[in-house]
């Protein structure tokens, strides 16, 4: 909703009484629809440029960097030698950019929506900053729910860069597409998933857990405090084959990251571990 | 701000194109005036009910528990055996009820509005939960400022609970008395105070640094997701007279902890060390 010159994002069912966040506006940039859903870009005060799906905003130009180097880094630096990667979702092209920071040989992403990339590219084109002109990228307008089912042993890690549950990207949370995910990954095989924010969404975060566990060997979550994802800590779920997450190397994580000379803002070895850790309150995992 | 049943804090000046955020109101429980500021009490939808000092949420009942145990527990924890514990405003009585989980000898507490602590042991006595009645407790209705003027080496920590600068706060944030704090701190003293949010006060906490360099040692900030006091994580800065604070050991920490058999729902000796790995963007004190 933008009434006002006031920006508020659109509220899901049994949220009315929810505290709500209003960006106020400097100018409305891009408005229309896709065969999916809505698209707006604002100009918001102190947010900058602002991407919008169905009334939700996706990423934001103050603190995107956040949400896309840590969806991007934990599992790259969680997997001893990362080299094809599959994107589902993450059409803005953020996540693209980050895990192109590392030697791989394929980055895939697949967008069901090819007006988000597109609009994406011409109004928020510092996001994806010449990431899909990398040879490397190899880019699919498909239904992430089919195109990974095509897929077996074939990715080194998975990245579910979806909006919210709820219009297209409901069956991204679902037990099957999680089966599905998991035959396609290798042995040593790691997923994310962004899955909402700990104290705001707390009974879907421990569905998607139950969910995960049916396939995967090892769940780890981790948190970052993201301002455009709303109030409290936002969740971030890993799932593992083979890897146990939680007994990850530090010092090789560290000499790795140095060697790369990888450049973040949010990211660090240090931020790595420090964001595994959760508070008692938040511990949905054991 | 109250209108149209919708809670929004009071903005500071600069802050007019902020994002803010709006709570919906169920009940006006308290609103009154001290000699030194508006008292509010609200009951609102999800954040459950809510202190309001000069406009400003001093804290929500959805969420205090992680303010008040992470800026008593931190420096608690920090100082080998703390006994003498000095509290400067905090007259919800939350900060006492979780020194008061220490073994010590004293918990002073001096807040200059006797009508804050009357207030909330009527309304939010879930916050003190009989602290003040404690024998261990010290109350003083004075000015923090002049109060601390009068001890020198008598506490083993002083935490700092104030509202943000601005209004009777704002000598709580000044080089001369962040001086005599240091004087009436032990060799050993450790102080903490609330520095507010990294984000989105940057230059303000950039400030509260230096001005403390010129009295302490050393210097450590800390961070933790704290809903009600807005979006972007919630910084407490920590000054040492004498113990290194980056060299603290994690197992005596854990030790201690489990010992004491101290009930925390946010804090635990993991969390005081992840607190204290600072995002790359928010290192202010190198």
């Amino acid at each position: 909703m933008a009434r006002n010159n006031w920006f508020c994002e659109k509220l899901l069912p049994g949220e009315s009484d929810y505290p709500r966040i209003m960006y106020k506006i400097k100018r409305k940039v891009f408005s229309g629809k896709s065969p999916y859903q809505k698209i707006e870009v604002f100009d918001v005060y102190r947010f900058g440029r602002i991407l919008v799906l169905d009334g939700i905003i996706q990423l934001g130009q103050f603190d995107e960097f956040i949400y896309h180097e840590m969806i991007s880094h934990l599992p790259l630096f969680y997997h001893p030698n990362p080299q094809k990667v599959l994107i589902i979702g993450g059409g803005d092209g953020g996540t693209l950019r980050e895990v192109l920071k590392h030697p791989l040989r394929g980055a895939y992403l697949v967008d069901i929506d090819r007006k988000v990339i597109e609009i994406s590219q011409k109004y928020l084109s510092f996001v994806s900053n010449r990431a899909f002109r990398d040879k490397r990228s190899k880019i699919f307008f498909e239904d992430g729910i089919k195109f990974v089912k095509k897929y077996k042993n074939y990715f080194d890690v998975i990245i579910i860069d979806s909006t919210d549950p709820g219009g297209p990207s409901l069956p991204l949370f679902g037990a099957s597409f999680y089966r599905n995910v998991c035959r396609a990954l290798k042995e040593n095989g790691i997923m994310i998933a962004q899955s909402g924010s700990f104290l705001e969404q707390f009974s879907q975060i421990k569905k998607i857990v139950q969910r995960l566990k049916n396939s995967f060997a090892f769940i780890k979550m981790h948190r970052a405090a993201i301002p455009t994802y709303g109030w409290a800590e936002f969740s971030l779920i890993l799932a593992s084959k083979k890897i146990n997450l939680d007994k990850a190397n530090f010092k090789k994580i560290k000499a790795r990251y140095k060697k790369s000379n990888l450049k973040t803002k949010y990211y660090s070895p240090e931020i790595h571990f420090a964001s595994g850790v959760l508070p008692k309150i938040y511990q949905i995992c054991r």
